[in-house]
Parts: C-alpha cells; sequence; structure tokens
C-alpha cells in the first residue's frame, strides 16, 4: 500500500483517548465507568443558546461570512468590552472551536522548525497542532510545589532562540488549574516586547476563576497590540462543546489578514453553532454564579478528599476545572489502565488522564494524573474512595 | 512586529473573494450584483433535514464522537450502499466539511515536498490545502476542447516521481462540470495500483449528474481498497453548505488510524450538523429529482445563452453547477472586477469566479471564468444579457 506521511506517524494519540478501548471493554463486562478523564461538563448549556437553535428560522442553509456572522463578532465585541477587554468586532475572527484558532494561529506565525515555548504540563494538542505545521514545542517545567505557577522568566529567557516565534499559555490553566496573575501577565508582556515575540493566550476557561479572584486578560496589556493573540471558546463557558465555536482575537492586522486566507481555505464556521454562541451571550449573570458557585464546591469536594489520601499530592486549583495529581504509583498510564482492566468497587471504576501525555519532556509526569472535575459532588466522593481502595490495592501489587 | 510564517504568506487568497471589497462598494453604489461566482444554491434545504435541528432534545450541547456519531456513520453507510457501493461505518470518519477532509487526507498522506497531482483547472483549495502541509501540487492541463476530460494517462505517467504521493479529482468536477466515466476512473485505478499512490476523489457533487448518465464512483473499484480515499459533503447535495459537516470514505485502516489522530485534535465535529445530516439521509427521492431537474434547466439556459454571444465558448457540463466560460478578453481578472466597478445594465451587474485562480501553471485561464448556475433562470438569463452587453462594451475598451 501507499505509504503514510511522517507527520501522520508522528502525530501523537490523545492522552485523554487512548484509554477509550479499555473503558469500552470495562462497560461490557458491566462495570459503571466515572469519567473524570475528559473536560466534558455535564452543565446544561443556557436555555436562551438552546432556544435560539431550537427557533432558528433557516430555509437555506448557507455559508456563513469566513470570518464569523457580523451579528455575532460585533456581539463577542461587547462581551469583551464590558469584561473591560477593549476590542472590535473587527479584532475577531470566528473559528471552529479554540482547536483551528490554534491550527490557524500556529501556521500563520511560525514555519518548519520554528520553536514556540510552552510551559509544562500543557494541553496535549498544543504539541498536536505543533506537529501538524512542523513547529517544536519546547517545554519550561512548571513544579506542582509551586502550584504550577509561572516558571521564572530567567528560565523562559535561557530557552528563547533565533527560532522562536511564540510563548505560550494557557489561562486558568488546563491542566493544572492555575491562574496567572496580572504580575506574571506582565513579565511575559516585558519578555516577548523585548525578543519580538507573539504572546498567544488560551482563555477559553476565563469565567472559571474562584475564590473571588480576578482573571487577568493578556489583552489589557497596552503598547502590545502586535504581539498579543488571544484564543476563545464558548465550549467551556456555555457549555457548548459540541457548538465547535472558538475565536481568535487580535489587534495585529497583518496577522488578521493572513489568518483569514486559512480560514478561507475552509470556507465559513458552522452556522447553527453560531445561532447558539450568538444567544448565549444574553446568557443571565445568574447562571454563571450558579455555574461557578458549583465548580467551586466540587473543586473543594475534589481536594479535601484527595488530601485525605496517603500519599496523594495535590494543589488547589483557582480557576479552570481540572487538578493535576501525584500518586504514590511510578506509572500512571499503567495505573489508569489498570482501573479498567483489573478494579472495581462494587462494579464501579473511574477513568483518569494519565498526566506524561500533557509533558513533552520524557519521564515527567508519569506519577501523575489529570482529573476533570466536571461531574455532581456525589460522583466525585464516589470517584475519591475508588482511587483511594485502588491505591491500597495497586500499591501492594505494583512491581 | 513579530513576522508572520513563509507558509502565511504563501497561502493564496481565495479567487472567489478576493473580489468581495469590489462587490461590497458596487452595492453601496446601490448596484444589484448577481452572484454567479460562489457555489451558494438558492435551493431550499430539505424540511426534514431542517425540523430534526428545531426539533432537537438537546439540554447539555457536549462534544460528539471524534470520528463522528456512531448512529450518523451507519446511516451513511446505508446511503453509500443504495448507490451501490459497499462500505461499512468504520470505513467512515465525519469531518467538519469536504474542507477539513481534504486538509486531514493530505496531512495524512503527504510530507513537505511530496507531490500531489491534479488535473487543473481545479477546486482552487485543494492547493491552499496543500501549502498548509508545505505539499507540492503538479497540474495536468485538461483542455476546454475536450470539454475538460481527463487528460492522457500517458500525461499523469510523465509527471509521477518518486515524490508522487497521490493523483486528485474532482468528480463531477468543480470547476468544470466534467462528469469523469467508468472508463476513466478505471485508467486511473490501473495507474494509481502500478505506481503504488492514493487516488483521492472528491465526490461532494456525485448525486448533481445531468442528461439521464450515471455516476461512477471510485469506491466501486474493486482490489483498489488500500488505495482509495474519497472525499464526501452534505453542503450541495441538501443544500446545507453552512452545517459544515463531510466525511471520508477509505478501507485503509492503516490511513483510518492516522487521519483519527488529526481528528482527535481537533475534538469532535459540530453537534448540531450532525443532527440535520442524519436527518437529511431520509430526504425523500423527489427532492432530489426535482433539484436535479432545476439545476438541469437552469444549465441549458445557461450554456444556451452564453453559445449566442459571440466570441464566447463553453462546454456543457454533465455534472455539479459549474462551468468555465472563454471570453473573448485578455485578463478575466481585471475584467471582473471592471464589471464590479465601471458597469451595469440597470443598476445589475454579475460578479464572476476569475479562472486563473483555478490553474496551477502561470498564465493558464487568463480568458476564462467559472460561473456556478445555482440562481434562478430569470436570473441567469438577466445575467447572460448583462454578460453580452459587458464583453461589447469591454472589448471596445480594452487595451
Amino acid at each position: 500500500m501507499p505509504s503514510i506521511s511522517n507527520k501522520g506517524l508522528s502525530m501523537p494519540e490523545s492522552p485523554i483517548r487512548k484509554l477509550v478501548p479499555f473503558a469500552d471493554a470495562a462497560k461490557k463486562r458491566g462495570i459503571e465507568v466515572i469519567h473524570l478523564n475528559i473536560g466534558q461538563p455535564d452543565i446544561k448549556t443556557p436555555q436562551i443558546a438552546l432556544d435560539a437553535v431550537k427557533n432558528n428560522t433557516i430555509t437555506t442553509l448557507s455559508y456563513s461570512k469566513t470570518e464569523g456572522s457580523e451579528r455575532y463578532r460585533s456581539k463577542l465585541a461587547l462581551y469583551y468590552q464590558k469584561h473591560g477587554i477593549d476590542v472590535s468586532a473587527e479584532n475577531i475572527l470566528v473559528t471552529i472551536g479554540a482547536s483551528e484558532a490554534l491550527a490557524f494561529v500556529i501556521g500563520s506565525i511560525a514555519d518548519t522548525d520554528n520553536e514556540i515555548i510552552i510551559p509544562e504540563p500543557f494541553y496535549a494538542n498544543y504539541n498536536s497542532f505543533s506537529v501538524v505545521f512542523g513547529v517544536k514545542v519546547v517545554p519550561i517545567v512548571s513544579k506542582i510545589e509551586t502550584g504550577f505557577a509561572l516558571p521564572s522568566i530567567a528560565d523562559f529567557e535561557k530557552s528563547i532562540t533565533p527560532k522562536t516565534k511564540a510563548i505560550l499559555i494557557c489561562n486558568p490553566n488546563n491542566p493544572t488549574g492555575y491562574l496567572y496573575s496580572k504580575e506574571e501577565i506582565k513579565q511575559l508582556a516585558l519578555l516577548v516586547k523585548k525578543n519580538d515575540l507573539f504572546l498567544i493566550v488560551d482563555e477559553v476557561y476565563r469565567e472559571f476563576v474562584y475564590d473571588g479572584k480576578q482573571h487577568y486578560s493578556a489583552l489589557k496589556e497596552e503598547n502590545l497590540e502586535e504581539h498579543v493573540i488571544v484564543i476563545d471558546s464558548v465550549s467551556k463557558r456555555y457549555s457548548m462543546c459540541g457548538a465547535r465555536i472558538g475565536c481568535i482575537i487580535t489587534k495585529n492586522e497583518i496577522l488578521r489578514k493572513t489568518i483569514l486566507k486559512f480560514m478561507q481555505a475552509r470556507l465559513s464556521p458552522p452556522s447553527y453553532a453560531q445561532i447558539a454562541g450568538e444567544a448565549a451571550l444574553d446568557t443571565p449573570q445568574q447562571y454563571f454564579d450558579e455555574v461557578i458557585a458549583e465548580y467551586e464546591i466540587r473543586r473543594n469536594t475534589l481536594i479535601e478528599g484527595l488530601n485525605k489520601i496517603d500519599g496523594v499530592k495535590v494543589t488547589s486549583p483557582q480557576g479552570a476545572f481540572y487538578c493535576i495529581v501525584e500518586l504514590p504509583i511510578k506509572d500512571s498510564d499503567t495505573f489508569a489502565q489498570w482501573l479498567l482492566e483489573h478494579f472495581n468497587v462494587n462494579n464501579e471504576t473511574i477513568m483518569v488522564a494519565p498526566a506524561a501525555g500533557f509533558y513533552a519532556t520524557k519521564g515527567l509526569g508519569k506519577n501523575q494524573i489529570r482529573i476533570a472535575y466536571v461531574l455532581e459532588r456525589t460522583i466525585l466522593k464516589k470517584a475519591i474512595h475508588i482511587l483511594e481502595q485502588a491505591l491500597k490495592e495497586y500499591s501492594l501489587n505494583e512491581n
């Protein structure tokens, strides 16, 4: 047969998905699997968004504008303005999820063998999109001991080469839940300005910030218009993961014109989902208050429960809905598979994401897992109990 | 400012869209613009598909499966089986339009500097997706004199090098309207088998075949399972361009597994659109009979009208809803812009797609345009009249 491309061969498999066959097999054996592995919230989508789609009056489902419908982009601009971010509709390009936004941004700024610096652990697909464009991810380790805070600027400076094109962070962070402070963003701003780099910030979890903290958008930095690229999405904000609507925000006009050429090749973002996205912007504040309160309770439940387990280390995430958990084991890939193949408590087990897939440095994260706290607290409590029992049994058997 | 990537700089601008600012300016001056430039049908979407979305019972709009919902893929398999194509659900990967399908296929089979042979003129985005992956498009000229039939196999053989990975055709063809015959497909089948290449066939216009002709899918070729990749889409078939749902069909399992890794990075296709796509599969045959009869009448109207204009050359397309028209002018880019900037008949003008953008060979297609006959006959008649008047006036002024 004709051969597959080297690019295709080197595309990583999703660390979240590679255990799916084992989960499917467990389900076939009658085991209930609690999914802590994926950021699919159980939260209801705002009724106003669901209704807008149900009440649509489309008769010919035609292409929308390549850069997204004008009405949607105008309303999006108002959303950002409400959050103290000074952008206009023309600064916003609507994409098919944050995924496409990332792909187009990387393709527009980096060529083969260029480098993008990313604190690790990081969202695994940053790596996938880099592979697509032959771009090298240069990781800088952030540590559980500091709660996964921004590595020192000296560490970044050491990693900058003539091939470096951008620094990429996710704020609040998936997979660590760390919320970068205003000071940290300002440090990065100075650094990218000095070295003439882009600063890409994935702000899809912007609304999910706890303990009364404030999120500081990179778009608020002045005199950084040519450098800042923000990635956003409706997926988590409105529990609309299946919409596949995101956006790129940048005041860099030349960059926008370049990205638009990539966008033209895929014609337009999905029309129904844009209707949902536009309507979702009218979601009452009460929805967010309730959702954020709910996530805060879930986080507290999870972290408290994990802290009670012997040998387990976890930080208290201040944003998003993930945490990295260090376990008293050697290899979380093996452990996660074992949980699905050989363990259950009353016919229930848990599925977790082994953390090695969130690191670019080989060998890191092997005793860590990522947990998404997107399920109700009663289920989370049960999941913690299952983890505790599993660790007892597993540690007896490991080796 | 930080620099744009070379890839970004070399991404071509869509030949269909680059005249948009001139069209917008014409509209601002009160000129009605008849859009012959884009394949956006005015045909109604099947009611059954529209209703399925309006009656959806989603409460949390969650991710669907990466490869598309199982129900949709199973029903799609039945659709192909009904058309005499023996495929199962597992052979089908649901994509975000044919656009994404093409991108993932090219990325999965070709690396930087690999080559894909495509008869020209061809759908301009084949070139865009090749640029994304650094792949070289090797064009082989098809000619208006032969109605844009398949170039000779000898021409293909001359173009095959060790870097060639695939031959790509669109059947029926956009932009020429040519319907490749069973014999031509069989010739290509032998060729790709002999040279161990992939045969990629974009069959999104499969249903749009006129004069009682039959479409012959490459998937019907036996012993070619490892080589054939078919690209499909709901966009034109059900006048659902805004859904953004397509698929890749291949029996090559290793290739599917590779493509799936690209798919995982973008998580899932849009959920609402899959509901529409699934429901659309129950569209009654009468809908297609009426739509195809309507397109056939439009084609006849257009071709008859064009043939009456002095110096205009056009073939009679047997499929899809485009034709390439040769005009008695020197440069259709300039002519198309002039139509929008300086010409109107009773405050109406036409927007056409200059054909040079559909050729990879520099200098070809300069006296050609592409017309999409996706508008009602009365509008087409008016458009032909405008074109005739325009050519009279333009030929007096050219040079």
